[in-house]
């Protein structure tokens, strides 16, 4: 294979990976979006959407396993690959996590509806934003942005703490409402997980440009 | 590098992987005596352990990048260096949830002792027998007991639906133990996240062991 041919397939993988986080990023949204209106067919568009993401998942595995055959790459792109072999698993499990709200979402939808003291939307917002930016900066290369995803996780965490301190509150002194807290609780967990999801592409991100900046300065032959 | 050399890279690959899991199950189990005991010490052990754990796994990707770079490999290697590498991404992920137990055991610790009706021991026991034999099956190349790994998912799951709905009843009818249930409950949810990885690790076996013997009867050139 040629190094054009090669390059253009690098730029498949990216794009490819682009187009997955898109999907990961809209079943997070979908999610939410039907925690916020109740609605069951938002909840089973969700549900089975989740082969589409798998089968993403596995077209770009083979995609990074045919760049690697194909031609001893230098050491940049072996970051590169190896970092898109990472965050596509990152990403699927993004989906995973949407998956779960949407079940927690058709397990509230059972019980009264309640109002309680918790902004579940603004940390699905950080969430997915923190999605979004960890996959702009892996197609830009850009650490500075993958630095800023890092410090985003740390407001998601403190919410999600928030959470868990105003729920257990409920389930204390309202045990009738024990259990939409607690739903709304599990949902605060699966939103932090997908910050955390996003912290990991960040850091393979800041691992892939580091290592590219590295072998750009100095580095001793292996 | 020669092949003899590369073999013995490889080897050294699933030595390092071995180490790494093992610190991993060691991890969930120490978090799991600490809550049978009540014991913060051993809390504490699990949390200063964690960054052993991440050298470790950035050990093991600087190993299969070394590998992929080295030497153009065969298919069946480079199926097998993929593997590694998500593997490894899990192992990571099963020290992160012993340290999330041992979170919550210090929080349990604060709380008046009380027998609630579930049981995490038997849950944590298979959690760590799955990461355990998903490892062995790794080792062995032996998709039969990957297989095996995956059948014990679904007693995992059913008991964390057991302590689901045990723990929401507490809640309901027993408000003054409702923190207490809830962080059981947390705990739970971790181990089956355990069961999880030991499942996505499960799944790597298979997708390396079933392209082996793709690659061994027929496979078309690229």
């Amino acid at each position: 294979m040629t190094r054009t041919r090669f390059q253009h397939e690098l730029d498949r993988l990216k794009q490819n990976l682009l187009a997955m986080a898109g999907m990961a990023e809209q079943a997070v949204q979908r999610a939410m979006e039907a925690y916020g209106s109740r609605d069951l067919n938002i909840c089973r568009l969700v549900l089975s959407g989740e082969s589409k993401i798998n089968t993403a998942e596995r077209e770009i595995d083979d995609l990074a396993l045919d760049l690697l055959a194909m031609q001893q790459p230098m050491a940049v792109d072996l970051r590169f690959i190896l970092a898109g072999i990472k965050i596509n698993a990152d990403l699927e499990r993004v989906g995973d996590q949407a998956v779960n709200i949407a079940e927690r979402v058709m397990r509230l939808v059972e019980l009264p509806a309640v109002e309680l003291p918790i902004d579940l939307p603004r940390t699905g917002f950080l969430a997915s934003l923190m999605v979004r930016q960890a996959i702009e900066a892996f197609v830009q290369g850009d650490a500075a942005l993958a630095d800023a995803v890092l410090r985003m996780d740390d407001q998601v965490d403190a919410m999600n703490d928030e959470a868990y301190r105003a729920m257990s509150r409920v389930m204390k002194d309202s045990p009738e409402y024990s259990e939409a807290a607690l739903n709304l609780l599990l949902i605060s967990r699966n939103l932090e997980r997908v910050a955390d999801h996003a912290t990991n592409i960040a850091e393979d991100v800041i691992f892939w440009v580091q290592g590219a900046d590295v072998r750009h300065s100095a580095r001793s032959p292996q």
